[in-house]
């Protein structure tokens, strides 16, 4: 797979997402993270904003900059045969013209597929006009075509997440921007919040298109997902951050009792890491 | 902490060495590895070469370049008020010239303590010859007197980790090297592979100096090496394996049954982290 064009790549990726089977991405941070998830052969591997912050020592939403984290996107896509889908939050912007900019930016990193919130980092609560974030996924499609490469926009709307508006309408207010966002040419929808069975399903029915649906505590398990005709599902920072309980657990545990359960129970081994790393990609 | 030179952090370290309590580090790989570390109030980070490489998608054993290596020491130094101490593996290069170099630069990159083996990468089992390692040793001994910072120079002997000639002969061997690498101006002695209580007793009498034990399964407890005298205990690139482990349990979690218990049990919540990152150093 590794003479496969980008744009090949692109439209493996795309494919990924039009089912039955659930498309199940859980997020990458890094190198080892990335070739870890390709080696128990997911098909694609998708970046989380948030780890690959936390890698470089920065808090979540568009604190790091774009080129830092196009840059940890390009390691990932020189690493891996799979299609890479980068997670570039807001789109690092405020106008359509910063869209293309950074669309272009993803895209010259190598990778297939891009993440676009409709929440800037300022403010949780605010969210960008539906007219204007329609307009950005419209100059970031038109960014593709011009640049020769069906990039696969997984665009996101973050009512549920961040708890916007009155609670009544938020399931309204989440289909007209979905519904929204697919016709300015999103190829997935994204609505990360949602973890519901009953949402979960009205929204499959409501949405013409691939949804995708963030893993959360509760949820229905991938194969209910896949059943109700969720098209993807995505882990966001959560692998991330159920290795960072791991550390601490195995920090806890040295500064008190000093011994090793969980330092040492279900490690890769040493040379096993460096096969992992060694191999050819 | 904030305001102190990187000298005064030098001396701090050293100090940590001197006993009776015992020096616990679980080296970490990046910036966050580094932030829960200095949250659960370790004194100070040690880097692994290993989970370092792993990160920027590189097998251990120098095949990442130096300068990405003290890139990612230099994020931690920006990012940690303790004291931070680099795993150089052998240094960088062969010639006592090579050593002042990356002794240098790992002090630019605001390191106080360097790690330094005495293989090459390029033959796990044949040792630099033992004057050749005390010059350079002695190099960066002078290195750092000229820079103005006194660089815990953590000194490193791969006898018994990499099984290195006739078994009957190691411990001999090993504490042969120690004790040239003591006289020739090392602060701590470190013999990885040493994990069986009689031989650590041993090597911490033979040894006139802070002795530094590799945790490794099946090893003495941390309380029972401080009682032994042992000076600092490491975990090499152990911990950052374990996060490994657990992400692959994940992802095979969620390809087979689909569900999500190891994803979520212990993980450390979305706001957590980001408070763990936001915070000033």
């Amino acid at each position: 797979m590794s003479t496969l064009s980008q744009k090949q790549k692109a439209e493996i990726f795309l494919g990924l997402h039009s089912g039955p089977k659930l498309l199940v991405l859980p997020n990458a941070w890094d190198v080892v993270s990335s070739r870890i998830l390709e080696d128990l052969s997911y098909p694609a591997i998708a970046t989380t904003s948030a780890g690959v912050a936390a890698v470089l020592g920065y808090p979540d939403g568009q604190r790091v900059p774009r080129d830092k984290m196009l840059e940890a996107v390009r390691r990932i896509v020189d690493a891996v045969h799979v299609p890479v889908t980068a997670d570039m939050e807001a789109g690092y912007g405020h106008t359509p013209e910063q869209m293309v900019e950074t669309a272009t930016a993803t895209l010259q990193a190598g990778a297939v597929g891009m993440n676009l919130e409709d929440v800037n980092e300022e403010a949780e609560d605010s969210q960008v006009e539906l007219p204007l974030q329609v307009e950005k996924i419209r100059a970031i499609r038109d960014a593709c075509t011009s640049f020769g490469v069906p990039l696969v926009l997984n665009a996101r709307t973050d009512v549920y997440l961040n708890r916007i508006g009155d609670p009544e309408t938020r399931y309204e207010r989440t289909v007209e921007r979905l519904r929204a966002y697919q016709k300015a040419g999103a190829d997935c929808l994204f609505a990360p919040g949602v973890g519901d069975r009953e949402t979960i399903a009205k929204l499959v029915s409501a949405i013409d298109g691939p949804l995708n649906i963030l893993i959360s505590p509760g949820c229905p398990g991938l194969k209910e997902l896949q059943s109700m005709g969720v098209a993807r599902a995505s882990t966001g920072s959560s692998a991330m951050r159920a290795t960072l309980g791991l550390l601490r657990r195995i920090g806890e545990e040295l500064l008190g009792e000093g011994n090793y359960s969980s330092l040492f129970e279900g490690a890769i081994p040493y040379h096993e890491v460096n096969q992992i790393l060694g191999r050819s990609k």
